[in-house]
């Protein structure tokens, strides 16, 4: 790779650092960003840039706001005493598109994976035990992925975590592939995995 | 997607734009970017930056370059009388590998593609035509991809710009790839490395 001048290569291996950009792609984008506009590039920089300067997590939930409280958190129409347990961010948008659930949400920023060195400790887990400790909550929905860490992570946080507390742990029905992502389910699907959820 | 944050919202935008990037690959990416540390961000925006501060193209042959002119065509020892046209300057670093080739190249900056609407005169072709009419040239080698659009820009340029010129023109072998398999060649690279047998 040598043969490219520096400022390519910095680039390139920048953009080898983001998930699913490999080198090849890496190199490709790098390269249509040497063809586009000037403007275009900046866009693209300070659309970066912005993303740091002006979105950080609720204090509350984790989940990505412009306040200390996320809209959801701080909208008074939303139900207080169901939390549903999402691993990501976008794990909420996925769920808000189903219009299956008015309660709040409780964001993980990740899920327990032994094999990447992510345990419970790792995660907001502590938070989450915090939470329902502390306000008024009835029940909690489990909404981590269907895979194993997703699978493993809600059974580590109604055994070890919510078990002591008295209050209803349910986890999303089946009816979603398993071995899939919440990610890409479809509305419908992810709709009827809500209503169908069971006690753990 | 009305449920994110705007300047979320604008990254997941920016980075859509990408090639080879849809829009799940650039939520993953925003969310990623919004989970590492901050210097991470800053320093992905400042190579983004610096490209175009830094990098141009080449003058004469439009590779990529620091300076008016690039490292390839500052060269003394490369030979200036043999001249490889690539697509891309991407496939400068291909051919460069090889350690086969010690002439200059020219970079055409994209390929005919009449269903994208790109014609001869939106790539460097012209400035091919004036090359090869000032610079002391006697081969030009034309290593465009050996798909569909490379084949027919290789054959315009043969065909409608070099013909005047008394200089060899050539084109790269296609055949069976080193390593690969007969079982799995399709007919027309097959077909190809038939007539292009060569005696042992």
């Amino acid at each position: 790779m040598s043969s490219y001048a520096k400022p390519v290569e910095v680039l390139i291996d920048e953009l080898g650092r983001l998930p699913g950009i490999g080198p090849k792609s890496a190199q490709r984008i790098a390269f249509h960003l040497l063809k586009v506009d000037r403007i275009d590039t900046d866009r693209l920089a300070n659309a970066i840039v912005d993303l740091k300067d002006k979105i950080s997590f609720c204090e509350r939930c984790f989940n990505v706001s412009e306040e200390a409280e996320c809209t959801i958190c701080s909208d008074p129409r939303r139900d207080p005493h169901i939390l549903c347990v999402v691993e990501e961010p976008k794990d909420i948008s996925a769920i808000e598109k189903t219009g299956s659930f008015k309660g709040r949400y409780h964001v993980l920023l990740g899920v327990i994976n032994p094999l990447e060195g992510i345990g419970p400790e790792q995660i907001k887990i502590r938070e989450l035990a915090l939470r329902v400790a502390s306000e008024d909550i009835t029940e909690v929905i489990l909404c981590t992925n269907p895979n194993m860490e997703g699978e493993t992570t809600a059974s580590f946080i109604a055994t070890k975590i919510l078990k002591p507390f008295e209050i209803t742990v349910t986890r999303l029905a089946s009816g979603l592939p398993v071995g899939g992502d919440l990610e890409y389910a479809d509305e419908l699907t992810l709709g009827r995995a809500l209503k169908g959820r069971q006690a753990v």
